[in-house]
């Protein structure tokens, strides 16, 4: 009983969502189905990217996650799978996977070829029912993946956010603004030591494990400064700025009670830069 | 472990959906619960039956669709249930099935009158949870439709779609326009054979299969001409708008990565014409 | 195999609410998950309190409603849970669970303390992941609920909304809008008796049982009049003002097809009064 997550920009309110589902129990009636989010904006693969990579370290192995966020619907763009060691990544090949990517220790994928994979009318602008649904079943249900289609080198990954490491500071941008206004940038991975923080950069990237005095930082985005690196909310007053470490271990700029992106006036791919001094 | 999917115009944020699916746990443990839309405008019959409609083939059989858009509640409207070659159709009896029924080669219905079947205590407002949840619950479990009530020989239909067969055209109208501004129409169902399209009109209307030549036909509505049927998005450029043949085999406008409805500026009902020469 | 219901303020779009999934089902594979809302306006606990209240008694036994509307996260408000009669209540101190113990007739709390039932590293700002979900997951999975930390014999709880039984009249609060505009309220729980109305207090607030004619009652509620409590929408015409049994119990205002809170400008907290001749 293998689960499916699924992460869209399709809404909830069309059924195409409940189609896809459809095709997927009909395929694999077993199978376990969690929605990651359909509210990606229209056409925003970046942002579909970051939700899988916040996901799919807390799911089953095995888990399949089914993504489809497809400017390209119609375009000679490749369809693929991904075999990753926490599972399985299906969806169009447009840099959605990019992310999670960077930090598997491997993978291997595949283009969805093999027409007995997919329903039997393909549509010309619906491949998440016709494509995408079909071969996250059948994943599911445990075919192997090379049968769905012939081997791809080289799916597309988009830049990875950016993350400097100078002397006395550590240069990023806005990754993700989630629902409260939390403003989620790139610089990380940091996680704490005692009381100070170790950055590992995130993104298997190079840069030697680097440490930091939490209490000593200076964080400065949308023209503001905020002094210090907190463990929670709790430490500032209500409708007090912070930063601290997020859920994922990226630098997080918060107002307590409060919504920080419209405080700050930031939006994704603005610089931050925190000031180690 | 059949499946029941849920359509309603009840929003996801009071809990309602929530408060039906924890009803229908209870009767049938074992069921699987999908929903298709909740996002349904407030008692917009019409625009459910088409989300029901475009659903439903892609739904293992047996498969058990609740739908509750219901602005009758509290006056004699009938509830009912319909067992269709697909599976079988829960609601209120005010139209929500028309445009599956018109589909289907046979099809038998019954008023949900028998207690049995009903939650002991009946409220005046919310037969979401008093009536139809359990009824769909039952099904779902493999309770015969007759014991639910009464035969209904005659639910109540909608006025399908105008699509009208002219010589030199086709007249339709604006039936659905979805999250990203695509405009689905009445003008199916097309199908590609070749360079040239099919239509066997929709509904198992009369109609003498048609064939048309895809890059001859010119589109107009919203006082717009649009030049030929396209395969895919990809064809035009960004921006551009183009006439394609939707995922559910109707005629449809869309812009590539643009709202279209907005684009044209139309709605449900507006005019359109596929003039063939 | 257990349900666990799930009420956030986290909304749909960020993938948390998935996130919390993926933990759940890897702790207990087989489990459940039913949405409640995830629409709760962000830190509105008493909304969330609501939501439950009205979906617990609905849930199969041993259901574990698991809720995150944590204004507190990071600070030492306690994480909680609590065993009623229905089943299980997970979420923070705080207040959430206020209504539904407020009914039962009996409970008891932990606090959610061992960290053999917690992700092995807690975030500061991601509680939900990290000791909610999985203190569900274990609940659902059948481990005794002392396991999970020492008793707590005082949870948190909010005032209960406003009831005064006057001898003419009694006076509420609005408890809850709907999104459909309609307005609950604090007067309840009523149910019908014939042509008439009986009041037992809600909350197991002692009052003594009272009749009251439905005929000759007025309701009073921003600045408006309303004559007599009705059964169903359908007594009324189409955009005409009514009072009703809302299907939790509580007297409802509403608008027949319309917006009633909208219509008359009322919000939470607001008076209402129900006179009785």
């Amino acid at each position: 009983m293998r689960v499916i997550t699924l992460t869209t920009d399709f809404g909830t309110a069309d059924g195409y969502v409940g189609v896809m589902k459809g095709v997927m129990l009909s395929i694999a009636p077993g199978v376990r189905l969690v929605d990651l989010s359909h509210e990606v904006p229209p056409q925003d693969v970046r942002r579909a990217a970051f939700v899988l990579y916040t996901a799919v370290p807390f799911f089953p192995p095995d888990t399949v996650h089914l993504a489809v966020v497809d400017p390209g619907v119609g375009t000679d763009r490749r369809a693929i799978a991904v075999q990753v060691p926490q599972g399985f990544l299906v969806g169009p090949d447009n840099g959605l996977f990019t992310y999670v990517l960077a930090e598997a220790e491997e993978w291997r994928a595949v283009e969805l070829r093999d027409p007995a994979y997919r329903l039997p009318q393909v549509s010309g602008t619906f491949h998440g029912r016709d494509i995408f649904a079909p071969a996250a079943a059948h994943l599911a249900r445990g075919v192997p993946m090379e049968r769905l289609g012939p081997p791809v080198p080289d799916p597309v990954l988009l830049p990875l956010p950016r993350l400097e490491v100078r002397e006395d500071r550590l240069e990023g941008e806005v990754l993700y603004i989630d629902r409260f206004g939390n403003v989620v940038t790139s610089i990380g991975r940091l996680r704490w030591a005692g009381n100070g923080l170790v950055l590992d950069a995130a993104f298997r990237r190079a840069a030697p494990p680097l440490r930091l005095a939490a209490a000593g930082a200076v964080v400065k985005v949308g023209g503001r400064t905020i002094q210090g690196v907190r463990r929670t909310y709790g430490e500032v007053a209500v409708g007090e700025s912070l930063a601290l470490v997020g859920s994922t271990g990226f630098l997080e700029i918060a107002v307590r009670q409060g919504d920080a992106a419209r405080t700050l006036g930031v939006r994704p791919g603005d610089p931050i830069t925190l000031h180690l001094r």
